[in-house]
């Protein structure tokens, strides 16, 4: 046999054991149904060869990678131009990880990859289960184009499983005015930290669309939206959730083939560390 | 009112007036069940913009754009992540052409729009259609991943329309085994120009997979494959096709998106203009 | 006739009839002086194509696109090479554009474009005609590499037909120590919003250089300039101007063809439709 | 003083003394009039910092850079918008050179450059100086869009300074109708060799316009057009042009704004090389 | 445990065991000696995930990626900036792999790596070695800039371990006139096929520069340079080869990030299928 | 002679007499340990070239960069692959520009080459000598991937120089938990101005790795870090070292080839521009 070295082409920092980890990153290679530009189905492999450019010790939580024992599973292979099948297999894999006793963290594709991940932890925790939703998008669409499994509509098919009262959402700024006024209805669009608090004794899945930072620093997505968030500013969100019980997360829309420096690629492997240290 | 002058923002040289036209260009962007690297549903506008890059006269041919009489429809308004409705809006636009005595010049879009494009017309000609069908893939694939409506499954689907024996394929440089067994046994591919002869006095349809170009010329598509034709060995078939009764035609696959430097783009269109040319 | 759906291939949201709309979008794609990199000329177009990719409502407004009741009249044709007569031509469609009772929203294109715009505008308005200026240079050369008519002396050039008083530059971060002092002496340049409040009774034209963006956001223009404005600072003076008359506006300088990720265009995109909304 | 050693910044192999040189290489950073997309007046200096990529040995020619004894003397000065005036420069340097003595070698910058460059050897040769033309379109146009100064035109407007019947193009495949039958009346276009031979008596200038290449393999061209020579077929023609009496040359049209690879920079140093090879 | 189905992330159709494969493929990602562009260290992995955008079954030779029994080792992971001591990491794995009774198909990384395979090869073949070195360059400087550890000195470097009549070096078209004069001296420089029939009875490693390629199919190379080999022609040498005892290959000198449209990669990755057809 | 005139190639506003000069500004194209992506020896040209894209006065400290009075010594010629020579050769110049009684300013290439400069620095200064480091990383590895010479390490290896109390680190936000050990320890990184007031009395080198900034101003280097400074950030700290002695600086780590809009090293410009004006 070689005695290499060899390089690791796992996520760097990874527990190569998924019996013994607690955090299950899971690649979800799938875009579908996008409505503008393609391509998050690159976005796991390519964040996966971006991690070794990033340290693995996060001087905002002073912790290593090491000590938040993930494993990385690989990405699922989902059968292209069937959503539906794509979303059970989606759904089986989730829920297995939580028999399992252990947590998701989902790495998109497009953003309604997160719909079968809920429909598989509502499963364990019910009405318990709330939702933080970073994005630009309101996504709450009732039909998109006349499709209803759409990206567009994932937060509103969310909330099959998940009641509106049960939803935050974070750094919204686009979205019809019916998605609007849903929004300002059911008071989910919120702007400081401690609108969070009640959702303190709730299980919380946090889902974070990459186009919520601004596209200056997220070029390479498919719905680049002007006026987002910087880095440091989701940094601060996510220095608040280090208390709350995060049973979940995914972290979704990154388009490779759209991030010509490869910047936003890096950007998404470190939202995915510091999310990591979080959970 | 404002005088202008304006520019024209359709194909150059087209007929504005649909009725008085003899080809209707009609495009078609749909890319729903792309397998590898999507983005050809912005291929119709974009060779749109890139058409006055080029002359209105064909030195091959001797002709001019106007020569060609045909008029630029737009594109069809297709609801992405439904397959099966979108493929019936095709359907349903080309027949309408064909019962209003024309012919039609489709603009993809992923290669799949070449069956609902084949559905409408063999309803007209029935057993005298024909198909030549440039391309670097057999597209003859059973099912692709599980899914029966596939871009990689288009020709066996047109096989329910148009017989083995009507179909010839040119270029071909990629698939399974099956497939070249398939190619092989039917004897679909050819090398030489008179192997088309039995087609005179059929009604040919010629789909045109911009991915038979070699890629050096052609890398803005979503499956590049080494070893393909130059354009002038394209032109060379186009002008030995100057004879025979082409009742449609289609140019599918461009993605501009991954045409960095324009010049597929640029390419594409002046496939298209010398297509009109022998149509 | 075809049924379709066929994509609406104007600016979202606009008005289709000229004679009742109240804002004229008119595209002057001119780039003729550029002393840098060049290719504005395509601005209006693609800029066009990505309207789609945002929503018609503004949620900083709480307005949608159609309450802004504008016409999308194309792109003018310009003579390339030759200045004059360009500006000839652009000039004349922005006065019918007066005479009939609108206002123009001109999308370039370089900056000379205000130019001829202001020559216009100014025969209806003379001194109650102000200008706010937002921009990364001064552009108050007197005259650059010994011509006159070139996008750096285009406020200067102005100032033929509106007085210094009349002008207030925001943003600029560039320009020669002469321009520099003329911007002194004529105390051009502010920094607060309520900078603006003697032109309350003015009839405003806004003129936005999307280079007073930041390079990180408006990677595609000419002469990229760092230190700019965040999206948001630009619209905070938005939100400031919507109690200002604003009588004409344009939106300079994009260069797509350096927009690699697509992203200057969103932009671009999104700044048109915040304009809308305040004119 | 320092010792270095220090990269030398001009073009790779050049004689750094202008007297003693035979061949003057002028940059000539003019792209005033460009129809489609512009920026071909970054490429002599792109160009230069390319050619140490190449090796001084050309084994095509036998040759070694320091045998072709040429100066590389910078990259003239021109007042972008103000075409009259770039032209007069252009022409008085290129003036210069003959009454010194040398040969020009100009490397534009678009096509139009050649036009001031004939106008000053005209002068010197009259009734003996025959052009060879290079290039993807005929530029025979007697006007581009009313304005007779352009690019499209260049070649038209040298037959004022020199006859179409010492006139001899190549790899012409674009060209209005008007502009083919010109061709076809004088009899310029050429396909063999030995057509070439009526010059073999005549003051020979070489004009390459590098889109006479296929787009595959210059893809950084304002016009990309496809069809076009490979490179070898250019050395095939160079091979035979070392038997005549080349007086002086220009290679014009690289943008390397749109070359992001890199590669069609790379090209354009190597024609240069071997265009040295062969004056 | 996770049903999946997950992707396979190594190379299509390799086989997994190391033990009972007959080829090993040995991903060398070394660019620590690059004298213009670097960054050939990531083409090992972006060819990898290339991979499957590929077909399985090979027209040419009619042959499936299943029958040349390949193992994919993974990349070896090599100090950077440490030439010597990468070297060294090199030779121990490949003459392990003979050692187990293999043959190595090496993955570059810049050409300096085949010299470290050589040496490895050349303890088990002694005077039965022969290379045959597809490239454009021809890589036998004594020493570049200096260096005598350099991916330009390549070939003469392997001299020591294979006498110059052992070497036949394909397609060059570049090089120093010491270089070229080499070259003719040893008759290494071949143009027919049947000039390579001495090395029938040898035992014959075959290492493929990538920039072998014309550039217009090989733009992602570190040194483009143009007059190349066309996929076809090189195929056309594979074929030959077929009949060759080749116990060793490497194809180096991709480099992934100056290949924006992903068409280089996707050469290489056929080029590597193809040779493993042939091994 | 020629009378052109002729575009300047050389740095905007420099001195074209060193002897005159009290700013030496030296290219050092080095790059040869870099761990991640490469190409920062194409960034002293790059930038050179870039810098004409600027004003020559700069409105943040009214100055104009004549009144800088620095000299322009072009790129050291460096054997790529060695870097013990590299670095004496780099050493030695800036040895000698301070035996001139002079000061560099230093332009990259990767961070290493900061190394060589306080070799020789520290010869003139000894223990007065302070370095203020801005950075997004740590650069106190002790070694990288076990070799001692790394621009990961270069901070540790000026250690032997200049003693951590002599050091002060802004905008660090990357590093190994031993790294930030280390800065803790020695308590180098700081966050307000006044920590920098106890080196007022030092000699100061301010070194600048230009990914300090953020990724959405600075795309184009080796090893992106969200989470950086904005360029109005940097400019902060650069008026508030107007009051100190700067008896040397540098600029590292652009990466030209990454940089696709331009953007990146317009921006390396301009922090260069603004840094003369604070020595």
């Amino acid at each position: 046999m070689l005695k290499g070295p060899f390089l690791d082409r796992n996520w760097m920092g990874q527990n190569p054991d998924y019996n013994k980890s607690d955090i299950i990153m899971l690649g979800i290679p799938f875009d579908g149904t996008v409505s503008y530009r393609s391509g998050s189905r690159f976005a796991p492999e390519q964040i996966r060869l971006a991690s070794p450019g990033l340290e693995e010790y996060s001087p905002v939580f002073g912790k290593e990678l090491a000590d938040c024992n993930f494993h990385d599973a690989g990405d699922l292979e989902l059968p292209l131009g069937n959503t539906k099948k794509s979303l059970d297999i989606i759904e089986n894999n989730v829920e297995q990880i939580y028999k399992d006793g252990k947590k998701v963290l989902g790495i998109g594709g497009e953003h309604l990859v997160t719909y079968p991940e809920i429909r598989a932890i509502s499963k364990f925790y019910g009405d318990d289960l709330a939702i933080i939703h970073f994005d630009a998008h309101t996504d709450l669409r009732e039909e998109y184009l006349t499709e209803e499994l759409s990206h567009s509509a994932v937060i509103r098919l969310r909330t099959k499983y998940v009641k509106p009262e049960n939803i935050k959402q974070i750094g919204i700024r686009s979205g019809t005015k019916a998605e609007w006024d849903y929004m300002y209805k059911h008071n989910t669009l919120i702007k400081e930290y401690d609108e969070l608090d009640l959702f303190l004794n709730k299980k919380v899945f946090v889902t974070v669309d990459l186009d919520v930072l601004d596209t200056s620093i997220m070029s390479g997505t498919g719905t680049p939206e002007a006026g987002g968030m910087t880095f440091d500013e989701l940094m601060g969100w996510f220095r608040y959730l280090k208390n709350f019980q995060i049973i979940g997360a995914d972290v979704v829309e990154l388009s490779p083939d759209y991030d010509t420096s490869g910047c936003s690629t890096a950007v998404a492997a470190k939202v995915i560390r510091e999310l990591l240290m979080i959970m």
